[in-house]
Parts: structure tokens; C-alpha cells; sequence
């Protein structure tokens, strides 16, 4: 059975307080559902999204067959998140550039684009945007918050800011905070957007050009990173071009590997804006919920009081599952319910949106355990 | 005591056939010379260089007491590889900027500067150049040949290229070709490069410019993949510039390792050239023995006569162990003498130019015996 997606979106009046000490005033939000809220509104399930992902999460749009959402195999009717059961939400975060409020719509102040004067927005402030959408939608608590890398992040955020809407937590190839290699990567990618002369101080809407070639290579730089070693040299290797013969060219493409890493990040720079990438690497850089409690991870997620599932994958090097078990640690510390599947599977950060027979097992169970649960309140 | 450094440089008048088909008509070699030929010009040890190093192995210049070359803790009288005991040679390669002829100089075909029309130069052209320049020192046979990285590469080479000629090979924290990954963080480098508006197809000199943007780009990257991830974090960490308080920009530096990365990027577009990074970058990618032997590097390293040394460090991602393992393992199915060390040390691929008393013990012990047979014989 087809699942048909409809976006939708949520206009709010009233300015939303944001960590840096900054208000954003009206924002849109736009957001996606997938099956039915139940009688008690028990069964909803919040999805966050990661860098370069929206709300449309799971279905297709009507006559557009190949318009799968991000992670599509995983969620729909009779999948591991069943939307035959949950009601499944997806929401587009505040500053993103694909229908929620951002660097491209109109700062009522000035009467032009954001561009670069977008405030700033914060993992906590997502969380806050999308409570926000919740109380709209009559949700007071969630079945389960789900969340992959960035949107792991989210989903942990949202045990510590509101525990009592929560009721279970997934946490998927994620950490407690970026590396500062992790960062360092990030800041890479900034600088090559920033440092694009068609950026123009992030006000490039007004010059009627894109910061392409910054897109690019940022792109290019975190494609690396999602990848493991050993995936990339299964799938490329030193497959060259043109088949055996070497050019000896250093501007042209030689190897298969760079003819894939260009085609992404042109691909890349064609849809994603530029401001927005600048906001979520930022984002992923400031998450740390234990900055707060000196440090200590295990006082930070004292107050969380969800069931946790966390899940992650032997290959992913960019949130390494030594970053999941500090969060596993931090949690049993807290005497909380965790579940923890570390998943052998070649694909590095990317597994946990790939269709993987024994993750997808682990996840339909943990939910199928909450399922039940539901059913017999 | 100080060893006192002195650049000096040859010219080749004879055209220099390349892999790629081209040739490279006369041109000049900067290197540097330290300790004493013998009599019996036995005692020649030959330094191969890495990605942005030069000719300048030990030793400083007169007047210059900062000016040490970047192997000084490695080479010099009474260290690991004695200049009391061996004569070393020091070469900058063919392409680079810091001596030898390379992209800066003039083109004789044009009159101008060569530009991006340098000829591509593979690591294998490198070691025919590096033995004409021991034909003309009157040198025959190396005692032994020795390199970290790329130079680990050449070191190699020069083993199948000229096996009568070398009696040692010392082949440090280097690959028997890069990985898919490897090739990839090159390709994101020399982008970066190539699309800087400042690049102008290559021959930016005639322009007065240097594409730095791109140049900075290319420094960050490479300088990540130089590190481990656990020296970053002990180093760094997610250490604010400004101590404890968050500034909120996306665009200014928020995180020490950002200020660190910048800093690299900055001082690294002052003093190296842009196509230089092209044509180095692209020899690392070309480099495969194998190639020729339908992948075969048991098959490939069959040619090779010399004793070997190989030497890896645990938390070099870069140049992994496995790679080295891998050379090993080729040259024992050769039964070829080789002696493996695979050194315990947090510093990642930056390890090998690093003073690490383990690794320097190893190659003191392993130089320390060609310095006894060369006084048996």
C-alpha cells in the first residue's frame, strides 16, 4: 500500500524566545503526518530531521511516484514505525530551507531575505518550535520521539527539556556532542561557503547568484564523512574513468570516486541554501547538553525519565558508537531503561537511513513493544 | 652541535622522460647534503619528501637558528639516522615550489610561467630525477633510501624502479596506494583550488593574484586527515575562544579548533603554491605498484631486492597500519628481510615527523646496523 504525503504548515504569531538571547517573531512551520491520532491522542510519534533532510519524512506525493521521503523505509504502514499504529509527525526545523521559516523568506524588519542575519537556532529551539506545533495539534505527550544523527540529538533534547511529554526515546547513530574533529569538518565547510565571493555576506539572494562552488565542496566534505573507508573503496575503489587508461590530468576527473563526489555536490548546490547549511552545521556544533553540569553527562540526562533506544553502527566514524555508549552510560548511571544495539553494517553514518534487515528488526520491536503497551492502557 | 644546513641546486640539462608521455626538458634540483661522503661512496642515504615539505631535511642555516629542517629531530650528528656515520642527501621534487623547477617557473615553450601546464609528474618521475642527481654525486647503490608518507612512497619506487641501486628501504607511515577516501579528500583540496576565482585556470601569476581561498580550503582538509581524532580532542577538545561564554555566529570563530584550522589554512596559502597542491596531491593518487601487475602487490614487489623497514602508528586514519601490513605482507611473499613496527602513538599520520622515543629507537637500531655492516665491509 502507497502512503500518500501531504505537507502541510502551521502559522505562529507569537515570537519564540531562542538561546542566543535573540526572538524570532511569526515563523511558519512546515510539517507532514502519516496515519491517525488515536481517541486518548496517545499514539503520536515526533520525527526529527538531520542536516539536509525536512518533514517529509515517510509516503510519496500524489502523482509523483519517486517522491519517497527521507526515510521511507523505515516508516509507512506495516514497516518498523508502523503508521498503521502511530501517528507519525514530521516537522521541518526552523531556519531549514525546504518550507519552515528561514534565511530565504522576508525579514519583516528589513523587508528583505534573512540572508546571514537569520538568527541563530539551536537544537534546544527546534525542540521548543516543535512543542509548540504539538500543543496545535492537541498532542500533550508523545508515544516516542525518533531521531537519527542531528535528529538524535533532538530526540535526546526533547527528554531533557520536556520529560513529562515523552514517554520513549530512539536515538539513532547520534552523540552527546561533536567531536572536535566533527567540528573542525563543519568548519571546513562553513568556510568554503563563507569564503565563495557568491556569498556576499550571506546576502546573495539580493545578487540573483548562489554560493555554488562553496556548496560544493562543503557537500563533497561531509559525503566523506558520512561514507566508511571500506564502502567507498567497495563501491569505487581506484576505478578509474575512463576504464585502464590513465590521463595524467589534475583538473580533470580520474577516478570514479571523484566523478561521484563532484555529481553530489552539484546536485547538492543546486537545491540547498547556503545560509541554511551555515545554521545547521552551527547547531550540531553547539549541542551539548552537558555543557551546563560541568561536563557531566550522566547529571545532564538526570532529568530524563524516557525509555531509551539508542542504536548505532560499527563503521560510522563521523558519530562513532563509543559516542552512543556515553550516552547509554550517562543514562544507566540515571538507572534509566535503555535499549542499545550496536549494528554491524558497512555503511558507515549513512546505515541509519539505509534499509538494514537487523536494525530495521531492532527498531520494529522496540516499537512494536510501545505498540502494545498502547493497546492495552 | 649544530648542523649547519646549505641549499644547493643542480641543472639537468637532458630531457627528463615522464609517465604521462610528456617530457620535461632541462631543469634544475634543489637539494641539500649532510655529513660525509666516504671513500667508497657506501654511505649515501637519500631523503624523500611528503606533500608540503622540500629539500630542507636538518640542520638550520647559518644565522637562522629557527630555520631546523622538518626531519631535524630525525637526521643529524648522533640521531636516529647519524650524520656522523651517513651521508645524507635531501631532494625537493620536480613540480614543487620550494627550489627544483615546478609550475612558478618559466615555461621555455611560452615564456611564461608554465602555470597549470606544468607537466604531471608521477612518483616514479620523481625517483628517475632523484637518480640522475646521484649519478652526477658519483653515487651508485644508496645505503639506503628513506621516506614518511608520500616519501614512503618514493622510497618504494625506488626499490622496484632501481633495485641494484638501493641496499635499504625505510617506508614509513605510508600505503601501497591511496584509498578511495584518500583520493577523495584530494579531490575536495584541489577543487577548492580550482574554483577559486583567483585560480584563473592556473596561471594566476600573470594575474598578480593566488587563489588563497582555495589554498586554505586545501590546508584544512589535509591538516585534518593529519591528526587523530583523540590528539584533536585532547589538543582542543570543544574549548570556546572566548573561555565559557557562547557568541551565537555562525560565520566568526566560536571553537579553539576553528581558530587552530584557520590559522593552518592562513599561514599555509602564504608560502605554497596552488598548482604545486595539484600536482602532489595527484602523484599521492597515482602511485600503484600494483597496477601494472593486475593488482597484484605480492607480484608488483617481486622486483624489489632491498631490506626493508616499514613503520606505522596506530592512530594514523590517514595511512593506516593495515596499508603497511599490507606492504609487508607482499614483500614476505617475496621472502624479502623486512622488520615491521607498528608504534603505539595518539598523534595520527603527523606521527612520523614527530620525536616519539619508541619510533625513534626503531629506526636508530635499524640505521645503527647499516652503519655496523657498512664498517665490516
Amino acid at each position: 500500500m502507497t502512503l500518500l504525503a501531504q505537507p502541510q504548515s502551521m502559522h505562529f504569531a507569537e515570537p519564540l524566545a531562542l538561546r542566543s538571547g535573540a526572538a524570532l517573531g511569526g515563523y511558519d512551520l512546515a510539517y507532514e503526518t502519516y496515519g491517525t491520532l488515536n481517541a486518548d491522542r496517545s499514539n503520536a510519534v515526533l520525527v526529527c530531521h538531520a542536516l539536509n533532510a525536512s518533514h517529509h519524512v515517510a509516503g510519496s506525493y500524489a502523482g509523483q511516484p519517486k517522491s519517497e521521503g527521507w526515510w521511507d523505509s523505515m516508516i509507512g504502514p506495516g514497516k518498523p514505525v508502523d503508521t498503521d499504529r502511530f501517528f507519525v509527525i514530521g516537522v521541518n526545523n526552523l531556519g531549514s530551507c525546504f518550507g519552515s521559516t528561514g534565511p530565504m523568506h522576508t525579514n519583516p524588519a528589513t523587508g528583505r531575505a534573512w540572508g546571514a542575519d537569520f538568527p541563530v537556532v539551536t537544537v534546544e529551539d527546534w525542540v521548543d518550535a516543535q512543542a509548540r506545533l504539538l500543543d496545535r495539534l492537541g498532542i500533550d505527550r508523545l508515544a516516542a520521539v525518533l531521531g537519527g544523527s542531528l535528529g538524535g540529538m533532538q530526540a535526546l533534547s526533547w527528554t531533557l527539556q520536556y520529560p513529562q511529554r515523552v514517554a520513549h526515546a530512539a536515538v539513532i547513530a547520534s552523540a552527546p556532542n561533536l567531536t572536535a574533529e566533527n567540528i573542525a569538518f563543519n568548519e571546513v565547510a562553513r568556510r568554503a561557503i563563507v569564503t565563495d565571493p557568491d556569498f556576499h555576506g550571506g546576502h546573495f539572494y539580493d545578487h540573483g547568484v548562489v554560493p555554488k562552488r562553496g556548496l560544493r565542496i562543503a557537500r563533497m566534505v561531509g559525503h566523506i564523512t558520512y561514507l566508511s573507508d571500506d564502502v567507498m573503496n567497495a563501491k569505487f575503489g581506484r576505478q578509474l574513468r575512463d576504464g585502464i587508461d590513465l590521463r595524467y590530468t589534475t583538473q580533470d576527473i580520474e577516478f570514479q570516486i571523484e566523478s561521484y563526489l563532484r555529481h553530489q555536490g552539484d546536485k547538492f548546490s543546486e537545491y540547498f541554501d547556503a545560509n541554511t547549511y551555515l545554521l545547521i552545521t552551527r547547531a550540531l556544533d553547539y549541542f551539548d547538553p552537558a555543557r551546563g553540569h560541568g561536563g557531566n553527562l550522566s547529571k545532564a540526562l538526570a532529568a530524563a525519565t524516557a525509555r531509551f533506544l539508542l542504536v548505532s553502527f560499527t563503521t560510522d566514524w563521523r558519530f562513532s558508537p563509543a559516542r552512543s555508549r556515553e550516552i547509554v552510560k550517562a543514562l544507566l548511571d540515571n538507572r534509566r531503561s535503555v535499549t542499545y544495539a550496536e549494528v554491524d553494517a558497512p555503511h558507515g553514518h549513512d546505515a541509519f537511513l539505509l534499509d538494514d534487515a537487523r536494525y530495521h528488526a531492532v527498531v520494529r520491536a522496540w516499537f512494536g513493544r510501545i505498540a502494545q503497551e498502547l493497546a492495552h492502557v
